[in-house]
């Protein structure tokens, strides 16, 4: 092939490079690590996986942080408030871009079928993602937040689910070499968990402190996002607060000005309704019982399926995940 | 692995389909097919290779104008004019999604082998055209346009030849079973033709009537972007002209306003200007004249190449194509 000119790349990678250094939690790869060590596989046999699941998680922020055009990431400005959307448009294109390469490579690492389905896993995941932050993106344009538990379950299953616990774990089952069939129940019983996660994380949006949490502090509610915290609050609501709720939901939070035409944006006032709303619905309280509903039944099944392995630390920490999951505070 | 849940997609596939069903030009399929073909290949060796490479142009295009802030494309308003910005970076994340899983069917198609060098060839069109966008960007978050020809061909080598002109070609040799050699050195003579093709893109922006043209007339200027025809207009100004010129081109061609803040914009005025330095400084006709070059250096080196190639209208295309590539009005 033709050879690589790296050396002009206008520091694409080095801006790759700025929310992986900014300390995330790297849950993805160390889900991965976890299952393929709990399973008995070796640790060079995910490694590499793992951190192009990192990527994905990384170039997926970036996008979502000009889709969401939020301020703050990982406590620092977003690359996008840093660089404008262009840069983090193109940046997070070039972090899919890599992604594909450390996967071909597996096939030397894990041998030809491993890598396959892995490569396989990692295409449904990104297509799944992209349905689900889609069908997120479609409730926006309609402006619609009355919702059933049932839509939002699907939402997250898909938008987040997928990328965060039903890739990573499933990658993590074939690297250790598990048969499909168990791969297969295994990437199922994760499902829960991921909703689990997803749930406390629009908890944590709504009832941390800026500092401990690195992103916008209500960024959820200013920018309309569907969580089960917003549609339980809308759903208990009186008739004529619903609608105040709804015709605020439905200003932006910014505004794009082109030739002098300027929208109605958001107040503080009208973000501190809606928390209001959510205060008196006991909204926060019934998402913390369900989300520990859901991290309940992934432990109950994650018992029943890793009978058979051996004990181990990796064990121990998957268990330990699903508490971790609704405990966290950031 | 999970069943696939494609009844709650949002409408993403739809929105997918826009953009290749406004009659482009299907130049990257045809061409990796014409290659095929040429070399002996079958077109079943190809064709899915091809649609991904129309599909990943197509997913640039939406992410393209996102970042341009376009407002026309192929005759009829952006992705992200018609839907916004959020939606418009979504599609184009859900059509790179898409791309893999026919090269990975690739391989009960034409082989293991054929199918990882295309995956291979792939990985490495989508990094270069990520660092290609990004260099230029770059130039112009520097405020930069005063460039060599040398800057602007390795930009152009880059963010279009890659992925219009070098990828398919050599996606289409390896389908049709050439040797590495035979491929590499393909995709080497190729690199003039995407080079005359871009510059000819650049003529056609600020010479053609928007409606044979498809995109915004001119937009090129509006935008700042880096042409032959611009850097070559700089770099013959008078230096007062120039200053002035580099200071139209520092100011954007819209602005977002957040929280009352407002920026100076361009003014039609002000790309009038632009407009007549550059044809005072004989600046289309200079870059005609560069197009024309790199064309006839293609067509020389394909003639050396193709020699032992049987006569075919596949072949006959590809030296067509040359001429096209400078003559097109769209």
């Amino acid at each position: 092939m033709l050879p690589p000119d790296s050396s002009h790349t206008g520091g694409l990678y080095k801006l790759m490079l700025e929310y992986p250094l900014r300390h995330g939690k790297a849950l993805r790869p160390a889900l991965s690590i976890a299952v393929c060590r709990a399973c008995g596989g070796y640790p060079a046999a995910i490694l590499p996986t793992a951190a192009v699941l990192e990527l994905y998680h990384n170039a997926f922020l970036v996008h979502d942080d000009v889709e969401d055009q939020s301020d703050m990431r990982r406590s620092e400005p977003t690359l996008f408030r840093k660089y404008g959307t262009p840069i983090a448009v193109n940046v997070g294109d070039g972090m899919l871009a890599m992604a594909i390469q450390p996967l071909l490579d597996n096939i030397e690492r894990v041998g030809l079928g491993k890598a396959l389905k892995i490569l396989q896993i990692v295409s449904r995941m990104a297509r799944e993602t992209a349905e689900g932050q889609m069908i997120e993106l479609d409730w926006v344009r309609a402006a619609n937040w009355m919702h059933g538990n049932g839509d939002y379950i699907r939402l997250v299953y898909k938008k987040s689910a997928w990328y965060t616990f039903i890739a990573p774990i499933m990658a993590g089952a074939v690297a250790a070499g598990l048969s499909d069939t168990e791969v297969s129940r295994l990437g199922r019983i994760t499902i829960p968990l991921g909703i689990a996660f997803q749930i406390q994380d629009d908890i944590l949006n709504i009832s941390s402190s800026e500092d401990s949490y690195g992103k916008d502090f209500c960024g959820d509610l200013w920018e309309g996002k569907h969580t089960l915290i917003l549609i339980h609050a809308l759903r208990c609501s009186m008739p004529s607060e619903r609608s105040k709720a709804l015709a605020i939901l439905r200003r932006p939070q910014t505004a794009t000005v082109r030739s002098g035409e300027q929208l109605n944006t958001k107040s503080e006032d009208e973000v501190a309704f809606l928390l209001e709303i959510i205060e008196r619905s006991g909204s926060v309280s019934y998402a913390k019982m369900i989300a520990q509903r859901y991290a309940n039944r992934f432990k109950r099944d994650l018992q029943r399926t890793s009978r058979s392995w051996a004990p181990s630390i990796h064990k121990d920490f998957l268990f330990e995940l699903a508490d971790y999951t609704i405990d966290r505070t950031n």
